[in-house]
């Protein structure tokens, strides 16, 4: 089956126009003609390659920031809020941060050629699975510069190819990142097109990238839940879903209340924008000593609950009138801001219930001193990282010792919870014989 | 998010009738409720209800057999052809084979609880990751009723729920066959829920089953490239491809004679409609005595050859007559047939070219002396499966020692090549703490 007929079939039904449908394919099989010597690429030479391009970084860094401010000019002018603008904007200690971004990979293991398994079998025959790069990997992810430099030497020591699609509010900024790591790319012997960037295109660029498939192996999209929902919906890549978190933390009823409380202002208030805080209290009715702390503590760090019946009577008299009652909306919300769901349960059982129909299947945590149903809960929570006694921010590549991710996956085929070298690569089974044949 | 809310939003966009929609919804939701205690329980009780089915499908042969005569005749009278009646029947010694494949599986290692990575955090916090089972394993797939039996004992041991999609042709045999399934899970203290069959909602059900994104967690389509690709192209719920395969075998500049005629003859014909037997076949210009070896040893093995120019010249003046000019055509082809698509080139690099253009991605083989070309094929083909100096056929959990398998896997992502239990599992990461907080 010709890869570049299927291409153009799937293409021509997405609506986008046909000079952007081209151009996205001409950067597609660029990438595939381009990753072959990189997927064979010994480590010294990408951990070079990663080296040449955080010292790049740091020499350009008033090219970067002279496009940074354009970016950032743009979008004030635009009425981007302060907070997106934060996200968006560059100085020297943030480019320094990208280059030690970098120069962390050439410090972690490279995956490729690992043995998984390998024996010899009975007839003679040597077999051996061994990581390879996935090949050419997709990221669309939204204004955060970044994300261009993390997800490209992701890629890089992979050994995968790349093609970027930020958003377009960095343009100018993943312009010049992106200008700086294919000249890098270049200069240590590779073809510039391992790394490519497709702003240019804009949406419809975006569109027909989910639309290679057989040329572009993986499509990461990492962002908001619209962002990620448009890419599941409608691409016909292969999809690694990332990030959305409708994180609980169960306060059980022999949850130790000073835990109890150091572990939900931290789920909570840690840092409130990202997958992995906690969105949804739930409190076993007996619980009500630790609950009330709880609920006090998160109160006075400026969480704005949504509470039931039981809980509301365990709030201060100001923090009562304040707190709205939940709704089904509210169990089902990422706030990704200082506030919070709170229902009271009656048992065990009644979170778990709660867990399995509203999670996101990211992160659960459970506060207990029960050890039966602590393990319970580990057995019967489906959830990419179940926590017993500590917060929910630990689901995190780095924290777990895992190094880089490309994000945090919630689904459950090929990557479950922290992405890291290793999830980017998959494996090829080799064996070598002597004329053996299948009698 | 509301797991029911999405799922009936999904269906509705497909265009098959509400009833069917609704009773596909309820199927996916037993299966649901169904898995928890599968999914947890240990091995011993999921051994046991292997061996009671299989004990069972031996026990109940005279009420299989009825129900596949009528498959048969119903066949017969719609005009089926002998072959695919063949696939379709079943007698005692094939009774005794599905029975065996199920004994077979108690005797394998159970996957889930396996411990991926594992250690202690410098915070003390305490992490494992797990293998767990997906969940709910979908299978959609043709009139062989032996599938039914393999992937309901495949998912059991592997702890998920299963609903099966057979071929119309098989349904009496498959309703018998899932009654007697379910029984014994019921007699092993299981709800019988964790397996089902659909087959009575017909076509629009299998459409109903790709929808229910949310319940099922992934399905396995296992047939010929049309039931493949349609799978692939509708399905909301995550797909493992399987099984497709345009397999090559190169016969190298240095093949040793006997080496290559053995090696091609077993890979055409030992069994000629398996996804791992070769459909092209590639030769070295300058391995003439080899090529008319095998060529010769093709056409007395009844192999219909579509050749170039070159190929041509090499075979007797009667296989020549017969022999047809290949075509794009027959590069793209997976025969499954004693039929078989020739080209001779002028070096690896030629070979390997026309491997990347046309391979599906599942076996490819080379026949050489020339170690740096053996190493060099086996780095730069970007196939499942690799092989020097064997026969392609090997591509096959049996003959790699992994047990039983669902399909072969000619995608990249979550599993690649022969995908047996480990495949039906994902992971789980698991943190337990004294009450750490992230500082």
């Amino acid at each position: 089956m010709s890869t570049t007929a299927e291409n153009t079939a799937a293409s021509s039904a997405s609506g986008v126009p046909a000079e952007v449908r081209d151009a996205i394919l001409t950067v597609s099989e660029r990438a595939r003609k381009a990753r072959g010597e990189l997927a064979t690429a010994r480590r010294s030479r990408k951990d070079e390659t990663l080296q040449g391009m955080a010292d790049a970084l740091v020499e350009n860094a008033p090219a970067i920031l002279s496009a940074n401010r354009q970016d950032v000019e743009e979008g004030r002018a635009k009425g981007t809020s302060e907070a997106m603008l934060d996200r968006l904007r560059l100085d020297e200690q943030r480019i320094g941060a990208l280059a030690a971004a970098l120069q962390e990979l050439v410090a972690l293991p490279d995956p490729v050629g690992n043995v998984v398994r390998g024996r010899d079998l009975p007839n003679g025959l040597h077999m051996t699975q061994l990581r390879v790069p996935l090949g050419v990997v997709g990221a669309i992810y939204e204004a955060r510069p970044n994300v261009t430099v993390d997800i490209a030497g992701l890629a890089l020591k992979s050994g995968n190819a790349v093609i970027l699609r930020g958003g377009s509010a960095a343009r100018h900024t993943n312009t010049v990142l992106i200008q700086i790591l294919r000249e890098q790319a270049l200069a240590h012997g590779f073809d510039a097109d391992i790394i490519q960037g497709i702003d240019e295109h804009g949406r419809d660029g975006a569109t027909a990238l989910m639309s290679t498939r057989g040329s572009v192996d993986v499509l990461v999209p990492r962002g908001g839940r619209e962002l990620i929902q448009s890419v599941v919906t409608n691409a016909q890549v292969p999809v690694i879903e990332t990030g959305e978190g409708n994180v609980h933390l169960f306060i059980d009823a022999s949850a130790p209340v000073r835990m109890a409380v150091d572990i939900a202002l931290n789920a909570k208030t840690q840092r409130v924008s990202v997958c992995n805080s906690a969105e949804t209290l739930l409190i076993h009715a007996e619980a009500e000593e630790a609950g009330r702390e709880v609920l006090r503590a998160l109160s006075r760090a400026g969480v704005f609950l949504h509470v039931d019946e039981r809980a509301r009577g365990w709030l201060s008299a100001a923090a009562a009138d304040s707190a709205q009652t939940a709704t089904d909306e509210d169990w089902g919300t990422e706030y990704l801001a200082l506030e919070m769901a709170v229902k009271t349960v009656g048992s065990l059982d009644e979170a778990m219930d709660h867990i399995r129909r509203w999670s996101t299947g990211h992160t659960e945590a459970i506060v207990t001193n029960d050890l039966a149903n602590a393990d319970r809960f580990v057995a019967e929570i489906d959830s990419a990282a179940v926590i017993v006694n500590a917060s929910t921010r630990f689901t995190d590549g780095g924290q777990l010792g895992l190094g880089a991710e490309v994000g945090i996956s919630t689904q459950k085929m090929h990557a479950r919870g922290p992405m890291g070298l290793e999830e980017l690569t998959t494996t090829k089974w080799v064996l070598r014989g002597q004329g053996q044949i299948r009698p």
